[in-house]
């Protein structure tokens, strides 16, 4: 195509939306209308769907559970009075507690004020947060937010080494920790890790300390029973990858000084915009159809995220989690086998141009792009780096120049353009990829909010400590021996896990564990230090 | 296979090296002896090939460059004097230069020492210094790293401004600017608005600058001419994704208290381990064929990168550059169209286990894994998250939980362990996937030392600037008119880039442009402010 079929092409097919200034240019994919007029029943479907799950049908079968999230923003649209009341009741503590805490209200148990915060929370309970704060935050915020998201000691030391460096230190610091079931290991560990920190210098951890989790779970019942500051609700209609828009994310936000009514009016405005079921004035639905277009509807092509602002570098990752853990399933509705899913990365422009851009032009095609434009460069004026052209013109040149360099060589891309990076465009941004992700789920035929794959890893995990406690019993008993000796004496199958837990013992203090290296793993001999 | 037999694949296939600590496990691939065996007539013709390379061919032919990342930590293989020379020279000038920053020896303007550093970079003028930054900084190093590694203005406000607020500002502050070939326009605006912000405060950028870049490149002559204080040098036979252990990345490392020799000594000793002609002896021979196997010599598998590490996060991201833009390639050494690479993606475990690791076990089967396991937790002793178990162990149950998810599902896996992270190890391991990307490239017949692609993209990126310039001439001569109207006004063909860059225009305050929304693109009607 030339120029002049381009410009058409892109004019016929770009929804644009003046109220919120976001636009969605699908003209570098090269589907025909034929296609899009085969799609339409599907749609139809699909809107159905969503609609359903929207008045509260059940739409995570598997789990039996409601899909509230959209109540988030517009507590009108919930099913039932008690569900409104909850939403909005939580949103009011979330402000008031935020106030109080910013005043001094709530003050720490030794200083005036807290002064930051500390999210232990991983996965849902955590990447939302990261890409907000990183997205919206500013030197002049009220509180700082820091992560615990791993069960790495290392990771857990440096992190509370720096909140530790800071003036006023953990006295000042306001640990908020999330986890929907109370139960996720990585989470409780960093709580407790956080606990002895705080311990450490004489504080009690109760008085520095909120939950977010679900009514009635351990982390609710451990934080009650202990006294904590607080505890928000975490509702079981709500998924972590979605969790966002409830106190999950409201709760570090407001602390951070985001507008949060914004966040859930930008939300609010997106879902307008996504329930009209006319699919070419559907900005979710034009991306859930690019999904299907670009991997034949059965992920055949990887998605590219590469928003071209640093302050959305963040949000290549929080789609990874919203798009994989939603669409990689291996059952269809009907129960038969599909492994579905689309794989995300992606971390921003123009940077990653200088990265693996010529993988993209040249390489394997087997992936399509979405590029994300932000219209406003800064805050106020820039300044000339040649005459007449400002640093904000060169990222608009790097952007249209590799889109344009990646369609002449057949490699396609979506653009989403929003008017600039606030709480109102970061909320609208959440709600688009959360429709655009439910549509999909529905053209595809798969339950888009269960995650049954992660249990196998979990329970895996468990039972690797189990061969590890059973492993370092036997091997107090036979004082020294190799994983084939000591997984005789314990009992266990599992000899390469009874290795893999003693190597690792052993190059750590706790467990007092040593190692003699053999030639080939079979021959190490483990022992116990004197 | 059953446990027993998956422990003797293990042993049989395990790389282990007792001096380093380094292991690699192939076992959770399922390649066979025979294809191992047969495979290794490709395999001695790659070892040739990188004898060659390490003696001094020219093994970039298309741009006709000698490749020596090699000598950096073995100046005694640099194919003659001057270069060993140099490489020893500029090693021994980075470290004065660093001791004599961290004395106080070479003063900012206005202060008693530099306290930080900004690095201005992309690409491979960042990733590596980004990636060493976060896996070797410490509360107490000497200076803490900031980065301008992108054109994006807000986002370098955003840096700036947490310059200026820390204790002593930009005038403690010192600025590396880093470019090989002093022409990458990123790099040029992050330099000039840096500039301009330390002029704002009244101080003299020369004063508180050096350089990193090629012999008489732009940046070299601007940064003599104005005397900055001082230049490092950068050589055409060190491309950038293998940089790190040049000055570009030994300079801010050294700043950053990190111990350069250690680093080197690492690459150096994996090197030697990597130089073996036994593939079973060598890890990256090993790792290069799990690359091919996985992917059938054709990138048809995405490679996660998994490092169960916070420090190592950045090393997945590292990775993606090494290989995208090393082995993503239109054409082999013969001339034929191949469209090779391999997709790389991965954050770190097991907080990824929370985000897409859902897909990777029930989803599409598109990719095979690689876990990055350190066997030291941290520093010290641990407590106790349950009875007997700590934090640490924790994380090495969801390795090797994951691991086994994966595999019990038909998803194939690599392991290499490390003993900690450390300047030491840190060396080895970019070494190590250094020389698995160079024998891959030959496994697969192409030149893994160019970039042709990126070129197409930044000619690209001029010629909207230029149509920028063009565009507002237009407006500025007619003073409104629709995109069409000043396209043709400007004589210019492509009215969507014209439509592009006016709009951008109209959202910033920087050309005095105005934009009237119609029911089109076509339709807006841009104008000039009064």
């Amino acid at each position: 195509m030339n120029t002049h079929d381009l410009w058409n092409r892109y004019q016929d097919f770009l929804f644009t939306d003046e109220a919120t200034g976001v636009s969605v240019d699908i003209s570098r994919m090269n589907f025909d209308t034929a296609w899009l007029a085969a799609m339409e029943p599907r749609m139809s479907l699909a809107y159905a769907a969503m609609t359903d799950l929207e008045a509260g049908a059940i739409a995570n079968p598997d789990e039996h559970r409601q899909v509230g999230h959209y109540w988030l923003r517009d507590p009108s649209r919930a099913p039932d009075d008690a569900t409104r009341r909850a939403i909005t009741d939580t949103i009011a503590t979330v402000r008031h507690f935020a106030a109080d805490v910013h005043t001094g209200k709530v003050p720490p148990e030794r200083a005036e004020k807290f002064r930051r915060v500390l999210v232990v929370g991983i996965g849902g309970s955590a990447l939302g947060p990261q890409f907000v704060a990183h997205a919206l935050g500013n030197s002049t915020d009220p509180m700082r937010l820091y992560f615990l998201d791993n069960t790495d000691p290392d990771g857990m030391d440096k992190v509370l080494g720096s909140l530790r460096g800071t003036e006023g230190g953990l006295a000042e610091t306001l640990a908020v920790v999330i986890s929907k079931s109370g139960g996720t290991k990585e989470t409780r560990n960093g709580m407790l890790e956080a606990r002895a920190a705080w311990e450490a210098q004489g504080l009690h951890f109760a008085r520095h300390a909120v939950a977010v989790t679900g009514d009635g779970s351990d982390l609710y019942r451990y934080a009650t029973e202990n006294g904590w500051l607080g505890t928000f609700p975490m509702w079981d209609w709500v998924g972590g990858r979605t969790s966002e828009l409830s106190a999950v994310g409201l709760l570090p936000a407001a602390l951070q000084g985001v507008d949060v009514e914004a966040l859930l009016a930008g939300a609010r405005a997106m879902d307008a915009l996504t329930r009209v079921r006319d699919t070419r004035k559907n900005p979710a639905a034009l991306l859930a159809l690019m999904w299907f277009y670009a991997g034949n509807g059965c992920g055949k092509r990887d998605m590219v995220v590469l928003p071209y602002k640093d302050r959305l570098e963040l949000f290549s990752r929080y789609l990874q989690q919203l798009v994989m853990e939603s669409l990689g399933k291996e059952r269809d509705l009907t129960g038969a086998v599909v492994h579905q899913g689309i794989a995300v990365y992606g971390n921003k422009g123009s940077t990653d141009q200088h990265a693996y851009v010529q993988q993209l032009r040249e390489g394997v095609l087997n992936f399509f792009v979405t590029f994300i434009q932000v219209l406003r460069d800064r805050g106020g004026p820039s300044p000339e780096v040649e005459p007449g052209v400002t640093s904000g013109d060169f990222l608009l040149g790097f952007l249209e120049g590799t889109r344009g360099a990646l369609y002449d060589n057949g490699r396609e891309s979506v653009t989403v353009t929003v008017p600039d990076v606030s709480a109102r465009t970061v909320g609208m941004l959440i709600a688009l990829y959360e429709r655009t992700v439910g549509l999909y789920a529905s053209l595809v035929g798969i339950n888009a909010y269960h995650q049954p794959g992660v249990e196998a890893g979990k329970k895996a995990a468990g039972a690797v400590i189990d061969t590890q406690k059973r492993a370092l019993g036997a091997l107090r008993a036979c004082k020294s021996g190799t994983a084939e000796d000591i997984a005789k004496a314990g009992g266990i199958d599992d000899v390469e896990s009874v290795y893999k837990v003693l190597r690792h013992a052993a190059a750590n203090p706790d467990h007092g564990v040593k190692r003699v290296s053999g030639a080939r793993p079979g021959q190490d001999v483990f022992g116990l230090e004197s």
